[in-house]
């Protein structure tokens, strides 16, 4: 297809398009030409990837761009792929590296397998980042909380994967997290209303406590 | 204090505190004259208040000043309080409203207090977005996922908040949130590792399955 129904298609305006195809967001079409090129749905799959990463993952144009180079050379093997979509996802910190208290946090939490993975920098980096502004999370709590999101991630990591591809693989675990994680957040909230109407009462005229 | 010692004691410089002041995330401070202010610890607590939710929640400008309104003016029930939190917090979603397929999953959770709460919309919108990027999550998933963000829940909405000011249970329940929702987030990366490990084995000689 040309340019024009790929953007029709796509829903991706054609200045876009061509924006993403200079970034290295859009692999090149094939050449009729001098000027014009021709798409197919392997063009319109990766657009539904790009708009995921930006419109929900609200990822910058480079990360995007580093997502889209690694699911093109993926990491061979398994443990490694879920690093490199760990690392894609990583939030820039606002402070700088982590706190040495923050990494102690981590060596007591006992994964071993997790030592220096882009997940443990970036669980050191939100650590440090709560200390900062004075909110210390109780080791009781940590453990709970991971106990909580091992339950989360035992249907995260399916078995199917260990069958596919590793691009495709790596596709899978950064478009889950993506998209699931505001699922999560939002479960978060409405749990914490079904927890706050059992021990303070929902309506305003119920005293507290 | 005058301006100068509030930008020093603060981190904050003289040009973002007079935006702020314009912006009305900071209170004015006490005249001293026609061009004079002076400032307390009030104007110090606030600005810790606004750089978290700027530099950790990433909100936005007009997100901080209906944050600060609402602590300055909070609702007289807790229910309602967690409401104002969550409403705060509610990122704008990407496409419009939720879907009804999205409204009827909430139903299906059986959550009788959260009906039409800012936390029930914000779950609809994020299955909403998953949907439309072509993910959908299962109701088995859905229901295992509310059961571990409940025993966070269990931790978040603590004892303590029916004896403090509605002010300070609103600020309590919108930092802890902002400042521990990367956390939950790393956590469940370090946990997909875990499961991973235990899955597909550590390193890339090893083969999956």
């Amino acid at each position: 297809m040309r340019i024009s129904e790929l953007s029709e298609r796509s829903g991706v305006t054609i200045p876009t398009l061509k924006y993403y195809l200079r970034e290295g967001l859009l692999h090149p079409g094939e050449l009729q030409g001098a000027t014009r090129a021709t798409y197919d749905d392997s063009h319109l799959e990766r657009l539904r990837l790009v708009r995921t990463l930006v419109d929900v993952g609200r990822l910058s144009i480079e990360r995007v761009r580093e997502v889209v180079r690694a699911i093109d050379a993926p990491p061979a093997g398994r443990h490694e792929l879920l690093g490199a979509a760990h690392e894609a996802l990583r939030p820039h910190p606002a402070s700088g590296a982590p706190a040495p208290e923050a990494l102690e946090r981590l060596a007591a939490l006992d994964l071993p397998e997790c030592a220096h993975s882009p997940a443990s920098l970036q669980l050191a980096e939100a650590l440090t980042a709560a200390a900062a502004a004075g909110w210390s999370v109780e080791p009781e709590t940590l453990a709970r909380w991971l106990e909580a999101m091992r339950a989360v991630a035992e249907t995260d990591v399916v078995a199917e994967l260990g069958e596919v591809s590793p691009g495709e693989a790596l596709r899978y675990a950064i478009v889950g997290n993506v998209l699931t994680d505001p699922v999560l957040l939002a479960l978060r909230r409405v749990a914490q209303e079904a927890v706050s109407a059992e021990r303070f009462g929902t309506g305003p005229t119920r005293s507290p406590g």
